[in-house]
């Protein structure tokens, strides 16, 4: 890993590459289980064996790229090749073709790797098509539901069972995946990826290391009042089920505030949603994530707490629903460090920061020690043809990973 | 009108009648220009014939029955038999039926009426198949705009000119009804009608002399921020439309109560309406309604006002479209002193108030001297199977209704 400007301005190529074939004018388009997508990983594989490297599949449909190393103690950087629909050019597959870089170096230095490297695209990260992300990554941790799943329908009404078998992969059997990654004897997991937020761009530091992930829970919360008419009903004597949501949303930013994390009201609906009728019903998600348990725990109590409040306020019922939860993930120690030191070497300051959104890594650290980095990003967006990091902080990310990936494989 | 008691007992008869054949499990079901509301329409003119009277239907399908007094200079009372769909027992029909029974009492009497009176059973007040509301009132005020109802659609596909010709009405003529008013020599318009609130329940109050409809104003707000990442963008660096929206939504409410007035947010709906997506946009509607004119203004102004504050607070833009507006309407000085004496001889108290709902009697004040009478409501429930006035204050309003008529017919 001499040149690493090299290395760097080849990824680069990759991405490109990739983008020039897998966008249209809204976007690119790798969503999972579709042809697109089957095309990015044939291109994908014709590199990685064109390096010499060994490219299996395991029973989740996830691709594995191996160079055996001297020792067969493993070490693998994944990410994802799939995307959303109108996504953008980095968000997983940057991950991937740096990993593919690194097995580029030590293929050409004729020099093995202290430990073997495996280079993983995980199927479905993104649950574009079946709702259910981290798919491939949940199926060898052992955590994946395969049964929620079962007879699940696209927006095209495809069942997730056809669209699976479509790509060779048998539900039925997904989850010997697990026992798949068991046999590879892996030390360590390690992901890079784009912030998707605007926190190290507003800092002017292009990359992190990403000490762990947020924990999230995620609740359906319904008011219920008394629908009325919008002429004959007094204010006074009106149970509005939008105004007890509207005061429950502002106060959830305030718990937001108070624990340096968010709460995120995204969906918002009212019934009977006439223009001349108070809001009889109103309903409302709230996501809410922060890195440590007990703030997630208090985050959720409080939230509770003020939601009743503002139910109460105006005389309506409030009731919460259980969507989703997961909880809060922290890295490895060691990884950590030698992740800090590498983004150091690279940028002279060694930034951490937890990541919001959840990754492929949230899954395999319940089962490797693990570690991610962030390079930033512009805007802060992504899952949108916007998404970008400019050229000079892509290179110093990708060359502060690759760092890491030696200092992880050789010591 | 001697016996007053008889008479309201023949009207909650009626009304029963009229229910028993029109009404399902889910309510009443005589909406406009459809076969049952055209059944309810010959059951009706078979009863207005069997007393004598005389009745013709004008170019906008209006339905009108006369019975001819000393006098050419008339009285009308109006109303409709039409409801909006799994409606109530009342609204509309307990107007018109009160009409029937004034006829029916001048026919037993043997005696002319002083005046000549007639009975409107207007068409299509509810606008419940086309979204115009007050359809064959505002025919016949001249206010109704054709054009803009030409080519419209119900639910089912049906265009608008299609089901009023099932009706044997030519939109191309509706207006002409306006003419065929003008030819009636109207001195007077009474309108009878339950309240559809709950102000007279709460207050023990039967009745109450109306003495103007609210003005309103409507429009569709849409406040645009930024959708975000619910899990990478930090609290402070959003711009969180429907925040903003809550915030305005409780503002508008202040507003309403500062002018003892109703603000109404009706509909709400974010955009792109994810769990884990900031909301980007957020469109509400709003309501205003009071009967000073000037109060209307000021309340749209302030509600401007604290809608941009809102969206200054959360860095968001702020758009307002307007989508109706009405303005306030006081009805007849000399007729709402005749209504008070008449709800005062009934009750002992001469209660007034102003309607929040629109009625046909808003159209016919325009031309006509007019005022309305409303019994109360119970729950304040309307425009559902639950909408019920229970019989004793039915049979309050109906006597004070009749009392009313007489004294404009024979003043």
């Amino acid at each position: 890993m001499e040149d690493l400007a090299y290395s760097a301005q080849r990824v680069v190529a990759d991405l490109h590459e990739l983008a020039n074939f897998t966008s249209d004018e809204n976007g690119a388009q790798r969503v999972a289980w579709t042809a697109l997508w089957r095309k990015t990983r044939v291109w994908y594989r014709q590199k990685a064996e064109s390096l010499g490297a060994e490219v299996t599949r395991d029973a989740a449909g996830n691709v594995w790229t191996k160079v055996a190393g001297e020792s067969k103690e493993a070490v693998v950087i994944g990410s994802h090749l799939d995307c959303v629909p109108n996504g953008g050019w980095l968000d997983g597959c940057l991950g991937v073709l740096t990993g593919l870089e690194a097995l580029r170096c030590y293929g050409e230095s004729g020099q093995k790797p202290k430990k073997t490297l495996y280079v993983v695209d995980w199927a479905d990260e993104e649950g574009a098509r079946f709702g259910s992300s981290c798919q491939g990554s949940s199926a060898a941790s052992g955590n994946l539901d395969v049964k929620s799943l079962m007879g699940r329908k696209d927006l095209n009404g495809v069942v997730f069972e056809k669209a699976l078998e479509e790509n060779d992969v048998d539900p039925a059997h997904m989850l010997e995946a697990q026992k798949q990654l068991a046999q590879k004897n892996l030390a360590a997991y390690l992901e890079f990826h784009i912030e998707q937020g605007p926190v190290l761009e507003q800092e002017g530091q292009a990359v992190a290391c990403v000490y762990g992930a947020a924990g999230v829970e995620r609740y359906a919360i319904e008011f219920s009042g008394q629908a009325a008419h919008a002429g004959s009903f007094p204010t006074k004597m009106r149970h509005d089920a939008f105004l007890a949501a509207a005061q429950a949303a502002l106060d959830f930013r305030r718990i937001a505030l108070k624990y340096d994390a968010v709460c995120t009201v995204g969906q918002a609906s009212v019934a009977p949603d006439v223009v001349t009728i108070v809001p009889g019903k109103c309903r409302l998600s709230l996501d809410q994530r922060t890195i440590d348990p007990e703030d997630l725990e208090k985050m959720y109590q409080e939230a509770q707490t003020v939601a009743s409040l503002a139910a109460a306020a105006e005389e309506v019922d409030v009731k919460w629903e259980k969507i989703y939860s997961v909880a809060p993930q922290l890295f490895d120690d060691h990884l950590i460090d030698l992740c800090k030191q590498a983004v150091k070497e690279e940028t002279g300051v060694a930034r951490t920061m937890y990541s919001g959104p959840l990754h492929d890594a949230v899954e395999m650290a319940k089962v490797v020690p693990t570690v991610m980095m962030f390079v930033m990003s512009e805007n802060g967006l992504s899952h949108t043809k916007e998404e970008n990091t400019p050229e000079p902080e892509l290179k110093t990310g990708i060359r502060a990973f690759l760092r890491l990936i030696d200092k992880v494989v050789n010591q």
